[in-house]
């Protein structure tokens, strides 16, 4: 009787660990949190590996239905698959607490992240600052948050890792302006490309030379995948190449050690 | 033909991923990077699971022999393995890079590492500055950069984390005097109470307030295995605490959102 947050790594069904395939074989319930990542397999391949059924589990159900989870967690083995590794996201956490709160028992099963995955292109993660997200723009909202942690860590010669934003399953504005039944817009994946037009758009505004046309960016898609896609270059380059299909991540690099300028060379 | 670098996770053999087990499986050999962290298991649980011979490879193997196990993967399949994520330290970065300079075909399969799976306490990724490390004092160093890597992170209410430093297969201070056949020293791990010593010497000798004896810290060891103790208190309280074996990591928390509070009151 145990509630295990297992994480399922970044790409398909086989970045599973020994460990976490135990422990999802013999839970008696396995949910797959659906909607802060993506992978590259189907959900097929998961329940084949697995050898049962995968119930997706939406924002909605991960938020309004923790408690359900957590009745069943009490009184079976229940498995909670996270993309990626399960302490990197917020919702995840405040399972957790809950979970601890209510006695039932937790077992956590680490993976790979992109925090730390991130790597492969050749920074060292020592040298990287508080990580980012960067949100789709919306009416109304004037986010700017992720241009000052940007220009917080180049003042310390830090690099910035942007995490790029996911909508899946997002209410429609036609559909919440109506109060009708619910309609969900397709899901959308934000792309380097949008990333760096959103910096640009910010420093256009505020002008505070912290991210122009000619600051070095690292572009990165599906990264750990066989088709991994990572390209240096200035902002203006990055805006017109094509990285392909999600996930993508943008970092702003900050002062480079020799050995990391070497290590970018590969991907001019 | 390929250098396969495999994360094999944070605890024990079971931490592998089933690509990386594949891989391991199929390559003619198999080292292990034996110098920048420490599993739970033996080398023989990992023979018996790989079902092949797995040979440790210290910092002098690495960094001298690094042509040897190139030339080896430019001919056949060979596996480097790492704990946690094999581009979490410089020198596989630096691995990577000569390989793909040399025209090898690299291959990485992530793994957890600290770095993420520190999130396991109840602190958020998103907030954490900078990472750093603090290094066993030796006579005529006087390292002070985690102290300044925690004030910085501070100004900023961002949460550091601290890896704490390991000496493997050191030569000892006698051998390095005389020249003569290298006798090395016992392996060593830096505790939770000597990195807080660290700092708090460090604040006695520059005042600033950085880190006091007052100061709110989280102890932790053997993050991700089920004898994980992690422990929240002051500095001083800190002190006095006993964290058990290797290894250990010391954070230095910056704002609490009360969530983070929340999580953290099942530390006190």
């Amino acid at each position: 009787m145990a509630l295990y947050l297992i994480g399922i790594g970044l790409i398909d069904e086989k970045d599973i660990t020994l460990r976490g395939l135990e422990l999802v074989k013999k839970a008696s319930k396995a949910y797959l949190e659906s909607y802060t990542s993506l992978l590259q397999c189907s959900k097929d391949d998961l329940e084949k590996l697995y050898g049962k059924e995968v119930i997706l589990a939406d924002r909605d159900l991960v938020e309004k239905e923790a408690d359900k989870i957590l009745d069943e967690a009490a009184s079976s083995d229940v498995a909670f698959l996270v993309i990626g590794d399960p302490m990197s996201a917020t919702t995840h956490l405040d399972l957790q607490t809950r979970a601890i709160e209510r006695g039932v028992v937790v077992e956590v099963v680490h993976n790979a992240s992109v925090m730390t995955a991130v790597g492969v292109v050749g920074l060292e993660l020592y040298k990287f600052g508080k990580t980012t997200s960067i949100v789709f723009p919306q009416e109304g909202w004037d986010v700017q948050s992720h241009y000052d942690v940007v220009k917080e860590n180049l003042a310390r010669g830090l690099h910035t890792l942007c995490l790029l934003d996911i909508k899946v399953k997002e209410p429609s504005k036609d559909s919440l302006k109506k109060g009708a039944d619910q309609q969900f817009e397709a899901a959308r994946f934000m792309t380097v490309n949008q990333a760096v037009e959103s910096l640009l758009s910010i420093e256009k505004k505020r002008g505070e030379e912290v991210f122009t046309d000619e600051t070095l960016c690292i572009g990165c898609a599906r990264i750990g995948a066989s088709d991994m896609r990572v390209k240096s270059g200035t902002a203006k380059e990055l805006l017109e190449m094509d990285f392909g299909g999600p996930l993508h991540s943008l970092i702003v690099p900050g002062k480079l050690h020799f050995m990391e300028e070497e290590a970018l060379k590969r991907w001019k």
